[in-house]
């Protein structure tokens, strides 16, 4: 950040009075403009007793296999935008049900929320930002090829509960800068 | 927003090419700048069967009482941010426990996030940011001069699990944009 996104001027850097973090202050109009972490929402959607998982058509980790998620956005809870993103990446209906997973990524300045989901009919598809979009039985997941490791852990936790008629909240951190 | 914070340019609003909201774009560098909701985090610290409250001392509502929350700073995971709002607050040094509510407030763009919390030691005491710190028997609670309508589903939740040994994690929607 090197200038003042209300008034155009230059910012610096201090520790405006009464706070204890540097801040971007304006030098004209003195505004401070924060800078704080981002949301990714995303569900792991059921259809019968298999999941949907999407294989990525974009960097990072292109062609790597994710269940649905992205940026959180103005206006919507959580659960529309995992609602949301559901729909972008992978053309599936479906209705958010519990949390499932809250992933701390302290290095990223990001925190993941991911949610169980109920399909509301088998429709999927490819879309701009995925190249294939299947149903996976928990024996054919490409555990191998799995984008993130917000998604292993989240398929992870959600397999172990599911064998156990759990339906678990998974607070989990992820300490390094590689999501 | 009116200028780029990257080079001092104008902004305009347009939907950038593949996405599908609209977003201030610099009409120099092309950079888009994306605004995204915020993280609020907090905690109930509790030392033996009574929990901690801070009187705000500042504005918006001076005067009403409320749990220890604040923004999430960048670098910092979920229950860091806690930790640190608690003792910033209430001078209350806490382990963060687990999750209690999750709370959707998406006229204000913003997520609230708030643990249990055992306190480590009796000590707390009055911040800049708190005029009045005390503890609080359940009877004791101020119910009338909750600061916000966080606070009252987050404590409910709190004493209502409490009373039938549960612990558990409630995600809330609060509709409008009065928090």
């Amino acid at each position: 950040m090197n200038f003042c996104s209300s008034c155009g001027a230059p910012v610096t850097i201090q520790v405006p009075e009464g706070d204890h973090l540097p801040r971007h202050v304006c030098s004209a109009c003195r505004t401070i403009h924060y800078v704080n972490p981002k949301i990714l929402v995303g569900a792991v959607p059921v259809w019968g007793d298999r999941i949907l998982l999407c294989r990525r058509a974009i960097m990072p980790r292109e062609g790597y296999w994710t269940m649905p998620s992205g940026f959180m956005e103005n206006g919507e809870t959580l659960q529309m935008g995992a609602a949301r993103e559901t729909y972008e990446e992978s053309l599936a209906r479906v209705t958010i049900e519990d949390l499932l997973s809250v992933i701390n990524i302290a290095g990223h300045n990001q925190v993941h929320v991911l949610f169980r989901a109920r399909m509301n009919g088998p429709e999927h598809g490819a879309t701009l930002e995925s190249s294939e979009v299947r149903l996976f039985s928990e024996h054919e997941v490409p555990w191998d090829d799995l984008a993130f490791r917000t998604v292993t852990h989240t398929l992870r936790h959600f397999f172990e509960d599911r064998c156990k008629g759990e339906r678990g909240l998974h607070l989990v951190d992820l300490d390094t800068t590689r999501i």
